[in-house]
């Protein structure tokens, strides 16, 4: 698997020995990771390893995914690292797994749960890309019905995530987090209820607005558009 | 160490045998993390071992620290993972090494460039306290006279950070980040300045607002108060 | 009435002929607006006849008021201006009340809906203060209860606002608009369907996020401390 | 001039006989505001007097225009009103010209002072069209040569505002207010410097940021898409 970027700073993901673009056709059997190759056209490509983020950023999607900004917060809110037994569901494409993948690897594990079988079968495509198969396990299983491990962290971004607050509450050892990612400010309260009545302590809701900055001849400001509202994050411990 | 937590939720953090508290002193000579102790006065603690997370709530202080909603934003946005060499300056109390130190290890390391002594003395012994001193370490010199490593992630959160943007760009490996973090807005169009001429690609700069969320028996409304601004997070890459 | 504002920016607002601070005693019975007066203990005070938002800064609280920002988003977003007659509830302190009398008259009219006597009268006392009595009329009543004027604009910042959006209805003429200020998410939502039911249209809620700027030596930025939430501004218009 | 509204909530402004539509003519000749006049091809339009919220919305547009929720932070936070001498520049569209037209008629009046020819002819048919030509003059002159009456406010929305601050700060009476809005950040620390120096009191730079809330069927959330950064807004007093 190969990074392009073309002049434009636009991004091909590609395991093929040859990319057809608009700015010609690159032939890639002879290429290496961090250099260029030129197109048949004469345009010029970087060539480079794909991160996690090139992948997260180019993956199959099915619906709607975590930006990096939730994506972090939760990475940063929990401290989850090396080591650590992670639960997740739904799965989605598996970009939240993978995320928690490359950070618990290679001593912890991610189950990650997934009720579409079409969603766990497009995700471990794109856990198996990113080398995480290893780590990250998707189940294609309701997790309300049952978690089979001792969790440090339980993550959820699925339709009605207050049914899996007890499963939830039962997998976490001592001193673990939930993070619920919720559209919608009812969805939100309704998950703190579930938390309060399970038990968790330390309940905070939270949403964080991203805004980009325009650094202009004229002068610098904040973007004119942007992303909006993604989701509210809901963290509790579980002691 | 261990992690009590009070009736009112208020953490103390020790590795002494006895604990003194406004509710009463408690021994903790016999008690293990993931139950309770109940101090001479009668209140009841929850015992749990400390997560990173903990650490960094309670770790002595010397001037300002990132938050979890940047700190998070750096993991994410350049997906930081196990196996990462990552340079970072300057180290401050440790918070932002230990947070990656807790992603990279046990194959990866954190080169955390500091030049006051005083500030690299508290930050080793922060980050010793969370176990991660074999990944993770701090170095007292000045990160601009230049990185002795190759880096996939190179971290600025320093007075002037322009001065170490040419030793980035030198350390970093091909599709590698450089994350740079400012408080002002002058400071970050410097960056951005400083980047340009470095050769750096995909510059963005980005400021989040975390919103926190009450929800009450009359209704669910954002937080009446809150933290305002924190500071400007640029990325770019090196290719 | 005089406005007096000292050398650290605090204002005063008295009617009487001596002022008493800690600044010292000041004389003001020789003293006109525009100019400056001197305190017994030498300190310098500027003497200004009050604007209305002096006025409403200085004025006796009773319970929440709105801010600026929203004061501001109802007089621009329905346009309200001279000759306009505006249906206010619940009075509150009568600073929307003020703010409305002050670009209706003196052709147009405000009548105000209070329920409480008390705070009827706390806002008629800062109505009167402000000169606009002739212009707004504080009624101790129910607003649900019917509203015998045509309006152009209906105000609504009162307990269950959704009782009083049929008599609203009925008193817009064509054309007409009705604002409704609620703090918490459940009650916008509530509005919102009665605004529905009613047969409103271009129906729109809205929230202002406000943020204060740091101008300092070492750069610029958004302040890091600020006000957060206030309340949720509703909009329809009635044809 | 009457504003049409079809039934999909477009909105029509005209002057003449018969409407052209999409949805077919409307013959206006025996029309009333008030109510409804169906089209030749069966579809129904409400008919309204347009307000001054019509007009700005529908207006000839040259360059950017404020919008409400900065347009109102200056009504609110100035407090003008009945009565008030405002000064004003650029002129632009006249849309803040018109809004302060509308406040502080019948007996205050608004000079809006304009460079461009273009724009100043433009200005003053769209304020025509609002029936506030009595009460709001534009001048195709720049402001920063001189202020020849004195006012209760000095609105700025041009280029290099701080060359007009001087001559704002003559202008006006004790204990008014100046507003300058600019999009970018060093634009506005280039204004509190002239503030400064012009001996303006009490300086405050404040950025709105509005939100629009989502109420749908599965719940409530701030808009997923919306406007990003207008503009910074300063605030002045002379005293």
């Amino acid at each position: 698997m190969l990074l392009l970027i073309d002049e434009k700073g636009r991004k091909y993901l590609t395991g093929e020995d040859e990319l057809h673009t608009k700015y010609g056709v690159v032939d890639l059997k002879e290429v290496r990771p961090g250099g260029t190759v030129t197109s048949h056209l004469g345009h010029i490509f970087t060539v480079l390893e794909p991160g996690i983020v090139d992948l997260y950023e180019k993956m199959p999607r099915a619906g709607s995914y975590m930006l990096k900004k939730d994506l972090g917060l939760i990475l940063a809110y929990t401290g989850v690292g090396t080591g650590d037994v992670v639960v997740d569901a739904g799965t989605g494409t598996g970009a939240l797994a993978m995320f928690l993948g490359n950070v618990v690897s290679p001593t912890g594990r991610v189950y990650s749960y997934e009720i579409r079988e079409d969603f766990a079968r497009l995700a471990r495509e794109n856990i198996q890309r990113a080398g995480l198969s290893e780590y990250v396990e998707v189940l294609n299983r309701d997790i309300a019905e049952g978690i089979d491990v001792e969790a440090s962290l339980v993550t959820l971004d699925m339709d009605r995530p207050w049914r899996a607050v007890p499963a939830a509450s039962r997998a976490l050892r001592p001193g673990g987090f939930i993070a619920v990612y919720t559209p919608y400010v009812e969805q939100a309260r309704r998950v703190r209820e579930a938390l309060k009545e399970a038990g968790f302590k330390a309940a905070e809701t939270v949403e964080l607005i991203q805004r980009g900055m325009d650094f202009r001849a004229q002068g610098t400001r904040p973007k004119t558009a942007r992303v909006g509202h993604t989701g509210y994050l809901t963290f509790a411990r579980k002691y």
